[in-house]
C-alpha cells in the first residue's frame, strides 16, 4: 500500500503478502480503511524510533543533529527505497485526503506528531544562538517538512535524488541560518 | 480523477460525468492510462495559459511577477478549488510514478515544461539585481515548485491554507532576495 497507493492495493494483495486466508483479513479489520489507519498508526510510531535517538543526541549541537536526521531521511531513500515509496502518510494525504476527511485529519495529527521533536530542536538551535533568533520553531519545522515532502514528488517522477539534496542545500545554507 | 485519483476514478465514472455510453469511451481512448496522459497534456497547457499572461507581463518587475503568479496560484486554491485537488500531475505522480514508469517521465516532463517560464523570468530578476547574483535560477525554480508541491500535500490533510500562505512568505522573504 505504500508503493501501489490506497486504492492500488486490494485486500487480497494484502493477505497474498501476509500469506493468509482473505476470510482472516475482516477477524482483524472491519474494513480497508480501519487497516490504513492501524498502519498510519505503525508508520508514525517507526518515524518517531528513527528520528528521536538522532534528535536527542546531545553529543552534537541541535543543528547538526536537524542535518544528521535530513541527511538519514535522504539515504534511507535513496539506498534503502530506491527512490520510491516516499513518506507514507503523505502519499494517502494525496490520494485520499480531498474525498475522506476522516483519513485526512488522521494524516494531519499524523504530520503533527512526527514534527513535535524537529520544533523542540529547532527551538533549542534559535536558543544556543545556532540560528537566527527571529526565526520561528513551529513555522519552519512546519516549512521544511513541506519541503521534504515535495521533493518526494520530484524524486518519485524523476527517479532521481537532486530534488533532495536540492532541498538539504537550501534548508541548511538559507533558512536554518 | 482530479480529485479521486487514477485508481479511485472508473471508467464508469468518466461516461457518466460525460453523460456518454461507456462503450463508447474506447472509441477515443484505448485504456485508462492513454485517458490520464491526455488529461495530463490538457493540465500542462491550462497551466501554461493561465502562468504566460502574468509571467511575460513587462508592465511589471520580475519579481513581482513571480509574486502575482504564486498569489494567484494560491487563491485558485483557496476559491476556486476550496483548497482540494492541487496540482493534477503532482497527484498522479505520488499515486502512480512508484509502479508506472511510463507515466513517471511524463509527468516528469510536465513538470519541466511548466517550470520553463518561471525560470526565465527568475534569471530575469538575477540580471536586474531584483534579487541577488549568486542565485542559481533553474535550482531555485525547482525548489520553489517542490516547495508548493509540499504545501499542498499539508493543504490537503489539514483543510487549511496556512502552508500555502507560510510558503509564499519564507520564498520571497528568505529565498528571492
Amino acid at each position: 500500500m505504500w508503493l501501489k497507493g490506497y486504492n492500488g492495493t486490494s485486500v487480497k494483495d494484502i493477505v497474498d503478502e501476509a500469506g493468509i486466508p482473505k476470510g482472516s483479513f475482516y477477524n482483524y479489520f472491519d474494513s480497508k480503511e480501519e487497516f490504513v489507519i492501524e498502519a498510519l498508526n505503525k508508520f508514525v510510531n517507526w518515524g518517531r524510533s528513527l528520528a528521536e535517538p538522532i534528535l536527542t543526541d546531545t553529543s552534537l549541537s541541535p543543528l547538526n543533529r536537524l542535518k544528521k536526521l535530513f541527511d538519514y531521511k535522504i539515504e534511507m531513500l535513496v539506498n534503502d527505497m530506491q527512490l520510491k515509496k516516499g513518506c507514507f502518510a503523505s502519499n494517502i494525504a494525496m490520494e485520499l485526503a480531498d474525498v475522506n476527511d476522516k483519513l485526512g485529519k488522521i494524516v494531519y495529527d499524523a504530520f503533527e506528531e512526527m514534527k513535535r521533536m524537529q520544533v523542540v530542536c529547532i527551538q533549542e538551535a534559535i536558543d544556543t544562538g545556532e540560528i537566527s533568533k527571529d526565526t520561528n520553531a513551529k513555522d519552519m519545522t512546519d516549512f521544511i517538512e513541506n519541503v521534504f515532502r515535495g521533493a518526494m514528488i520530484e524524486m518519485k517522477a524523476s527517479k532521481s535524488d537532486r530534488a533532495l539534496r536540492l532541498s538539504r542545500k537550501y534548508i541548511f545554507d538559507k533558512l536554518l541560518v
